[in-house]
């Protein structure tokens, strides 16, 4: 790869961004990676003693000091490659300063597992239509894989997907580690959704969970999460692809099933009766799952798609409904 | 239904047996079941306490204490319908003074989850071919289903296969209560052959753990497991089937994540560095996986499956290969 497309923006603060940045400084020089983050406290923190005082604060930032601002134009201007890590609903507010003109010829990478609020459209489709960004320009990372263990070098595997297969190559080549292996993919639409699906099936395992469903149903559940996932992705964009490959029921999994999904336990919190305001601030996280339930439920309308968790999901969140007698009307449509 | 296949016998136990019981009780009047177990003290604690002491102790037997008793040929004597729910390991010594006589004109309900050592038959199969009965009269039932949660009456699913889908559906009425659903299905072989393979995969999942793999790994080992299953039933039986449904992923789910799965502990055990003897002492059940894997290993020299977790789940319980580095290797071949 020659050295003009190695240097990368990292844009976004929380633990999977300061993870993706500890992948990023096992394989590139110091000097390569650019990190933005809103917080100016986090950038002087981090400046002074190379950790990030919120995420992941066990892993050595290895990134040089000038190089990580609360100047988005300014960092994204020094990199050929846009790597995205902010939680969807934030996106736009990210970028409202920048143009399609500061990401031109650039490379965007999406590490974003959400829909843009309003848009009601992937990351991928967004930066699309708001920026020009040829599609061919966008690559996908995806799990299954928590931050918390990328940390701990927990050997896991990313997809990286993009239409062009070059491009998956040789983004995969700069975060194979030790640690980390890689699948390319040319699916960008079914990585990104998958991934946005997923969270919404983990706050429905976490509901679940919550008002008292034990372990076979949760079985039940996910084997039915799965085919609903299928159902749609093949709706949205019908390629040939295998739903059970890790991109999507390994991402499905270790959302719904580890003890680090923030959309789980806040999936739980709900089940238990919290209300979605006192989760929300007792969690002091976003759960994506809130947020994406509800784009789908929108972007649904169209394609009608039959998807009954994530219809039980929504009636739940949105229209207030007791999540005990929603989960019993769910399970009389699962198999 | 007939008055006269109403009345079942049940030949082990264990318990999965007791919670068939259970379940069954909750159906059928006392005086329609027959319960087998070898033990002498059981039965006469079960027939004085009305518990099991030794399974799911919290359960209240509601079988007729003249009903219950160590004597296989006199139980089988009694039923229309004989449900066998011993290890497979032990199921040729339970059944060993019954003759193909004794068995004519009973539908046989398999509620075992393994292949009969020697012989590297499904239970279907050796019925058939030891007992001569016709295929169509053979029941196979399958979870995702841990016996502990039935006692607790957790919302469970199991589901009923047989060739013959009307006696699937009676069957299927006989267990149907307020805590258990059912989904019926045709394929016997899928349904037997996915709830032996998971049983391997539960004990994969458990020596990663043991050697210190996290859920990211993890979540990709059982997206990969799912495969592994679905080119190996395909290769045994191809019918169209879908590898999703409950009784296949659900039933993988359950076993690998959950913490009850004895397959998951017995192979944590082994990760951790016990040797298969002392974990099965310890553990003071039987983990079918460790007889299951070994059957299929035999079985696939005929097929020549691609099974790179079943072979190395062999590698180290039956060639001793370190567990750690087996699983290293075998993490190059997962995807």
């Amino acid at each position: 790869m020659e050295d003009s497309v190695n240097k990368i923006a990292v844009i976004g603060g929380g633990s999977w961004a300061t993870a993706i940045v500890k992948i990023l400084s096992d394989n590139l020089k110091e000097k390569e990676i650019f990190w933005w983050m809103r917080d100016e406290a986090s950038v002087r923190h981090i400046c002074k003693y190379q950790h990030n005082p919120n995420y992941l604060s066990s892993v050595e930032i290895k990134v040089k000091p000038e190089n990580i601002s609360t100047n988005v134009k300014d960092v994204i201007s020094k990199a050929d490659m846009v790597l995205l890590n902010v939680p969807a609903a934030f996106l736009k507010e990210a970028l409202k300063d920048i143009t399609a003109d500061d990401l031109r010829g650039k490379k965007i990478i999406s590490a974003i597992k959400g829909i843009v609020p309003d848009e009601n459209q992937i990351i991928g489709e967004f930066m699309h239509s708001q920026f020009q960004i040829p599609l061919e320009d966008i690559v996908v990372i995806s799990g299954p894989c928590h931050a918390e263990e990328v940390a701990l070098e927990k050997l896991s595997y990313l997809t990286i997907a993009c239409q062009d297969m070059n491009l998956a190559c040789r983004f995969a080549q700069l975060i194979n580690t030790r640690y980390i292996k890689t699948n390319s993919s040319d699916d960008i639409y079914g990585t990104e959704y998958g991934a946005v699906l997923k969270n919404i099936y983990a706050v429905a395992s976490g509901i679940c969970h919550g008002v008292g469903f034990g372990d076979n149903f949760q079985a039940v559940l996910i084997s039915n999460a799965i085919r609903e996932m299928s159902r749609f992705v093949d709706a949205i964009h019908p390629i040939n692809r295998d739903i059970k490959e890790s991109a999507y029921l390994g991402d499905l999994l270790v959302t719904s099933y580890s003890q680090f999904s923030r959309n789980r336990t806040f999936g739980n919190m709900i089940g238990k009766g919290y209300t979605v305001k006192s989760a929300q601030l007792e969690m002091n996280m976003i759960a994506e799952g809130y947020y994406a339930v509800n784009c789908i439920h929108q972007i649904n309308k169209i394609h009608k798609v039959n998807m009954p968790i994530a219809r039980a999901v929504y009636a739940v969140l949105y229209d207030k409904h007791a999540p005990n007698i929603e989960m019993k009307l769910l399970a009389d449509e699962l198999s």
